[in-house]
């Protein structure tokens, strides 16, 4: 029996539905499995430039340092399109914040979906892996250069950097199919080069029991199409990583279904991968199986409760295999009501247990 | 009736056999349409290191610095594998000294083998697009620096570069359907900030009656999966060219299909994306219908010889229609069966027409 501190940050569009529908998870898994989760709601995005006009207020900061675990629901909009303020600075500044390196996107098609996908059934159907991205160095962050008729931008890693996110898609191997997958272009760049030596260093000395493989990232983009069930856990920087893990997203068919994390050193902040989708905010028309994922992953990588986080996973699978769907996926529920079936099988599950 | 000078560089492997099938078609073409086709046979490739200690032999570089334009098999095989020189290094060689800057990639899933693909017939049948890719920047070319613990790669672009690449892409839109996506990552990074400038302003001064898209590179990869048929010619830098052409090319479900073309400022070079396959070489087994489309290109680009490209690429796609195809297609025919029958199709198109 532990108690939990969760900071919920709604934000902007359909994020209130689906981080509500988080919170509802979390207070079914306390119930069923005796924990204590408080919720500390706080501001972010175009919601907090209207009432605050800063998109990431310093009491979001600190309550998010604070935090156990952050929720996310989504932000911004074109409401705010024409401002020189952003939501989206919202996001960058609680990543920057919470120092966070690593973001997990996992992506798997349950054979009862794999008719979703744009693949051929008999090659998605059953895959199941996790994208571990790089998310602060790279080509992203590094020097720009600017003249009137030449650009530059600089690629930048250290040795730290790579251990780092290797360590975090090791460990997490660990606990699914004990594989890693490390994308690199070692045959050309020597960012890559020093990634793909770390990486083999730090799994020689500390990983040897995880099966290690390595692939060139053009290969990889070829690969995540003809053999995606291939894979277990894929690590690489962060450009590759944007790159392949969007690539990754659209074999299940729908984005409704995916969650992600973004891990630091310390706490976790958590998210589905979609938008704030203005267009359908506050009809209850919002899926939130991708936020209820999100919120297994906050059981399993913050919290550390493995069982809880299995229970919410089969939870949403149950509901997702009997048909029970939002109108995005062909069903006929509210948003609210997926929430609802998914919460009734976590206290059905532990009965029958 | 025109006279051409085309060097033919056979290589390893199954070079000279898809090479020799080009030699054919060029033959057929050049008797149905009254063109003289000379062709000069030079060494590239481990053959040259094995009879002349150089993957790139001098009286090689001479032939193609003069040809209208140069036909290349296929390099490289594990008998040079544990050699200091290279055959890779033969076509690095001569890319650098024919001054190629474009990649160009056609990929095309005509409705007949649309089944052969791993995506769903409905989404990727009919599909038909050309990427080029910038070939000679970006961060495969930049400078790099290396510490024990921190690596750099330096991404320069300059207006040239970014210019003379567009061009190709606009002109090739115009004997196309007309419409080119450039991609980039302007949202993001310096370099791809000035490509979207460069291709605005070039667009706007040149090529206005093109139609122009932008798309970033992250959802051009989910594009090419999800919807393939919206795109027409691609333009983009090198490295988002390498990864973006790799994935695009498994999208036939063979790459025993495609062809390429490198273009410099002056002549071009011709290649089946395949490799020198080794295991198969000498058998009679390997497909021609890369090399094909690849003379195709050569006829289109280099030889301004729109009819006759035409001509070809029609003869190939009737043959592939009525199942006149090599093993790797599961058909039964010898790869110079296959060629045969593309000839004598050349040769009925004329009679017919
Ligand atoms: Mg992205
Ligand atoms: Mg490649």
């Amino acid at each position: 029996m532990s108690t939990f501190n969760i900071v919920v940050l709604p934000g902007d569009g359909i994020g209130p539905e689906v981080a509500a529908a988080g919170v509802s998870a979390l207070k079914a898994i306390g119930e069923v499995y005796g924990h204590t989760f408080n919720f500390e709601e706080k501001l972010i995005g175009g919601i907090a430039i209207d009432e605050r006009n800063d998109p990431y207020p310093a009491d979001t900061d600190a309550a998010c340092q604070a935090a156990d675990a952050v929720l996310l629901g989504a932000v911004g909009g074109p409401k705010w399109d024409l401002q020189p303020k952003r939501p989206e600075q919202g996001l960058l500044a609680v990543r920057k914040s919470m120092g966070l390196f690593a973001n997990l996107r996992p992506m798997d098609v349950p054979a009862s979906q794999a008719f979703r996908s744009p693949l051929k059934e008999e090659i998605v159907s059953g895959a199941d892996m996790l994208i571990v991205r790089e998310l602060t160095g790279g080509l992203y962050f590094g020097k720009q250069t600017r003249t009137e008729d030449r650009a530059v931008d600089e690629c930048v890693y250290t040795v730290e950097e790579i251990e780092r996110v290797a360590r975090v898609a090791f460990e997490a191997a660990r606990k699914r199919r004990n594989k890693v997958t490390s994308v690199d272009k070692a045959n050309v760049i020597e960012t890559s080069r020093l990634w793909r030596e770390t990486v083999i260093k730090l799994h020689k000395a500390e990983y040897a029991d995880v099966e290690l493989e390595h692939a060139l990232v053009d290969s990889m983009a070829m690969h995540l199409v003809t053999r995606p069930k291939a894979f277990d856990v894929i690590v690489t920087e962060n450009m590759f990583g944007d790159i392949l893990s969007d690539l990754a997203s659209v074999l299940p068919g729908s984005i409704g279904l995916l969650g992600s994390a973004s891990l630091g050193s310390g706490k976790g902040l958590y998210e589905p991968i979609h938008g704030s989708a203005p267009d359908i905010a506050g009809k209850d028309l919002a899926n939130p199986i991708g936020t209820l994922k999100s919120v297994a992953m906050m059981l399993r990588f913050s919290l550390n409760l493995s069982a809880e986080a299995d229970a919410l996973d089969a939870a949403i699978e149950a509901v997702i295999k009997a048909g029970q769907l939002t109108r995005d996926l062909g069903g006929t529920l509210a948003g609210s009501e997926v929430t609802k079936a998914i919460v009734a099988q976590i206290h059905a599950a532990k009965v029958a247990a």
